[in-house]
């Protein structure tokens, strides 16, 4: 960038605002914390309140409904947030009580102290440079650790407490058994979840809680296929200076959709700077993939990438706060040719990367060989391996080839390795895969990572639709999370074509937020039903604005809603523009229902028995001359 | 309408215009037709032309791809379309040539004889009254009744062709074995689709070929579980006259996208005349509910409704060219209580009308009384049904429950009763259902109905995201799709909000496109892959252009590129805005691929052999060196 260009500039520590379409507060709906064993463990809830049932439907209230909530304190106006400071250190506590780690003298990065001494950086610069800490010497500091010491921590409650909610809900309302049974292809879903069973599942390795030390400000979450389906938002990409706020914007913008954690994809020339407003102002995890911006550091020429460069970068990100890394370790040398025959070789950047290094000095993939290594860093401040699917099919023709699946068992070898130093680990899927050949990915990912949380893109279940590869993906990811994939990688409809704007981060976001939670419903996942059970009573009572409230997308809703009939009263209105006022199927229902009320009809929960009545020929001539004098007119005028 | 209205109005039959949006030709496609054994039997596909291979991936040229084309004379330049004159009546000799129907007198309906001597609607109406045909006293005109005395019907061959078109060129270019073999749920696709195989699926109940002989502009087409998965658009619903102009619209557009058949649901006024306006320019299958126009005879009163009033209506239609009705007779006095315990009741609008009338009558469903006098009338004009799931779930909660599976079992029972009279039948199906209890729809169809074609609206796989619920359906009917649905009923994204625009018609049109050709792969549709491998092909070797015209929406993939590189030289960059010109994996697999080219490497089908040479350490070095001399600037300027 020109000299000009800085000079024109003023520091983003003085300019940078938050994105205001960020912190509007959801309609008809409060920030709540439920407590948990001490007074700084609060976890965040959204709740929704609903409007009563009008009377003609039975007048009764409606109970509030509390929905999983990743829009952090952005959405909360009791915590006013400023971009320039970053958010609060919830953690802070937690992690100095476990006395394992210390505040670092200085980085232990080179390239952290370079771009910390370069004075033309400085309006970049996220000013309230913290002081870095790392594990103590000979301690782990990782969640798996602790698990299998046996030891719960705050995190742990934290995450039982927010996975448990909906089931909580359900009790409560008596509902929970009302639910459809699941079928969860050999998960282990308990009745309840409890901070034990947290524990129990990350020391076992079917779960992991991507937590750096040096990311205090996250509000834990957990991934793993005995808890609710989660996605990922990637943002990043641009390379001009003015693009650190609009990251920071689709951060924020992204987890108020539903974002569980985030990816910094960025690969342009103010990496390090980026990532560490955007990690201030996260309260979810990110994750990034060293190998960009180790590739930066050598011009972009694989070839000359060492490991030395990228154990740099690792402990530049781990000890900024990046909570995943995305590694492609399993490229291995041989692996490489067998793309070769590919229709769509090797889409993969990170694993494109590895292969071309590996080729030209034909060595083993350098991730591969100190892995080891890797790992040390990484229990040295809790950063959870992602391992890179670096051969991952581009096209339907590809899928589930020799390629893939020889990566994926290099994949399962290296998950045994990082328990082995009781670093968490998950593990990334494909891709463009047909629908028949989805659960053969899920089983095998199973079988060759022991249950290791999987974490997929997509995958697309055709090619042939560029412009729409959010829903191409969506139906994949919908289908993997149901047999057992822990999180989705959301997909664009700018995929394959462009770099997304916020609306195509928005829509990626709500379909994966779709298939997240149709996955959720497949499995049986206790008190999923609730939020959908909740909306359907709402439509069915015409309660047109807890329809809205209830939706993923209460604007979009809404405004679609007022195309065709913008005024307020169609709100309160007892029919829709689909049918219109005298032809509406919901107050037939209701007249169905009323009818059967008074008669005795229905009420039973044996259909039996509701037969039977019914077919009493002299009764029901009777019934039906009532129903006639007193029906005449059924439906509501507004 | 005022008489005011009416003056001030011109006649449509003078100003109504084609939409100029949808006779637009795509991009470097050109119409085509394949003869068959006939002159007059031609066949329409779209011919999409491609580019050379770049010299750098290799040079080779690209044969053209031929897609399934449902849009009709609209996009063919040599036959420019007049909606005041209506399409050609592709089909009239055929039909003559059989000799079983004869031209009608007057019309059979009364309610059309009061239609036409109105003059208050002469500015409504389509100016060129056709004389109606039905069938000869005795005879039987369904194609079922044909198939099953063993005739080969010109729709039958032109099927045939049209089927066939993916398995030809994947013979053609002798890649049809590169294609996955497919899971197909013991569907009984043959490896080619003949004339005699269309004949015998038709005979066997398992297809339809919706085709009244009143609607001879029609280009024929068969929906079963053994061809390719189709999709129905909902046009209608607008009262006010310059709505049927719209409506015509709606239907090229819809149809241009990709729709195979178009149901009209209008519930206005003029219903009568704009169901004329859609028959004379369509080229598709119309389908309609009777009972709505029904409904409107009696002013909205569900009690009022007699037989003999629908009775008319089913005349006046079939006399129109309705290609198939839906028929709520599976919607019994015994069921509709079984409604009152759900969360959502009743949600079909012709279920509730009809459980409406049998509650006030407290007589059986006369739909289901008079059913063998209905066949009599479809058999006459070879109208099929498309058997009404009146107490279709209308949420996840009320799913696969009693009420829904007590009519599915009914309209077993009518299915076998409309086989007895050798008409054509299809049967309707959810909803709203959760993916894990999707493939239990589809069994007990299957078995209930003995293959009969399954025909569903999604299903909507969740309840929570109004807005989305082209999404949250089009999960579930790829699925369903897949196990074996022959069409689906496309959802737009104001489903439960409002009406759809032309914008939404699209969406949804292109969404159950994705949905429909992911279960033709799933599947293993013979030919199926073809067009995702060319356009995977395409895109690995940066042909953006093909990449975009092989697309199922050419426009908006070509937009959303432009938005980030919008100059023409982009569009044979050798990169895109996604990782930028000096990063980018289709590159580097293109080196990896001429690398093991070079060196024998990957080329045989071999992984084994490709592993070996690739680990003799030595020779590798070697390579090694002479990549590094060669390969030190390997990205492209453009």
């Amino acid at each position: 960038m020109s000299q000009n260009n800085q000079t024109a500039q003023r520091a983003l520590s003085e300019t940078a605002e938050v994105d205001n379409a960020s912190i509007q507060p959801f309609p008809k709906s409060e920030k709540i914390y439920v407590a948990g064993s001490r007074t700084d463990l609060r976890v965040p809830m959204r709740e929704i309140s609903l409007a009563e049932t009008p009377t003609d439907f039975g007048g009764e209230s409606n109970p509030p409904v509390r929905v999983y909530d990743t829009s952090g304190p952005y959405t909360d106006p009791a915590t006013p947030v400023d971009v320039r400071q970053g958010l609060a250190e919830l953690r802070a506590a937690w992690i100095a009580e476990r006395d394992d780690t210390e505040a670092l003298e200085g980085m232990n990065s080179a390239f952290t102290r370079a771009r910390l001494a370069d004075p033309s950086l400085a309006h970049l610069r996220f000013n309230h440079q913290r002081t870095p800490r790392r594990a103590k010497a000979g301690k782990n500091v990782s969640q798996m650790h602790y698990a299998r010491q046996g030891i719960i921590t705050p995190e742990m409650e934290y995450i039982a407490i927010r996975e448990n909610m909906a089931l909580t809900q359900a009790r409560e309302q008596g509902i929970l058994d009302k639910q459809h049974k699941g079928i969860d292809f050999g998960a282990d879903i308990p009745d309840e979840i409890t901070p034990e069973f947290v524990r129990s599942e990350v020391a076992r390795g079917r779960a992991i809680i991507p937590a750096n030390i040096n990311h205090p400000e996250l509000e834990p979450m957990i991934i793993g296929r005995n808890f609710l389906v989660k996605i990922n938002g990637n943002i990043g990409n641009s390379a001009v200076t003015s693009s650190i706020e609009e990251e920071v914007e689709k951060l924020t913008w992204g987890t108020r959709w539903g974002a569980d954690t985030i990816m910094d994809l960025s690969t342009g020339k103010n990496i390090h700077e980026t990532r560490e407003w955007i990690i201030r102002n996260s309260h979810v995890p990110i994750g990034t993939v060293p190998i960009y911006q180790a590739l930066e550091k050598v011009d972009g020429v694989a070839e000359d990438l060492t490991w030395e460069i990228f154990r740099d970068t690792l402990i530049e990100q781990a000890e900024q706060g990046v909570d995943y890394f995305t590694i492609h370790a399993g490229v291995l040398l041989r692996y490489v040719p067998l793309t070769a025959k590919r229709v769509t070789g090797i889409v993969s950047r990170g694993g494109s990367i590895m292969a071309k290094w590996c080729l030209a000095h034909h060595k083993e993939n350098f991730l591969y060989t100190h892995f080891e290594d890797i790992c040390e860093i990484m229990k040295a401040y809790d950063v959870s391996f992602s391992l890179g699917d670096g051969l991952r099919p581009g096209s339907v023709a590809d899928a589930n080839d020799e390629a893939q699946f020889g990566e994926l068992e290099t994949l399962g070898e290296l998950t045994k390795l990082a328990w082995k130093h009781d670093v968490q680990c998950m593990i990334e899927g494909p891709g463009h895969v047909p629908m028949h050949m989805i659960k053969e990915n899920m089983d095998k990912q199973i079988e060759c990572c022991d249950e290791a949380p999987f974490y997929t893109l997509g995958p697309l279940t055709t090619d042939i639709a560029p412009g729409y590869d959010h829903i191409t993906s969506g139906i994949g990811a919908a289908m993997i999370g149901w047999y057992g994939c822990a999180m989705l990688c959301y997909v664009t409809p700018k995929e394959h074509l462009g770099l997304p704007n916020k609306d195509d981060v928005k829509e990626g976001i709500i379909t994966y937020k779709i298939a997240a939670h149709a996955a959720d419903l497949a499995k049986g996942h206790p008190g999923a039903q609730l939020r959908d059970d909740a909306l359907s009573k709402a439509r069915f009572e015409f309660r047109w604005e807890d329809q809205f409230n209830l939706g993923l997308d209460p604007d979009t809703a809404r405004a679609y809603h007022d195309e065709t009939l913008p005024k307020d009263s169609a709100k309160v209105a007892h029919f829709c523009s689909m049918c219109g006022p005298k032809f509406c199927s919901m107050k037939i229902s209701q007249e169905v229902r009323d009818y059967a009320a008074e008669n005795g009809l229905g009420l039973s929960e044996d259909g039996e028995e509701v037969i039977r009545m019914i077919d009493v020929e002299a009764e029901m001539q009777a019934k039906a001359q009532e129903f006639r004098e007193s029906g005449a007119e059924l439906y509501h005028k507004v």
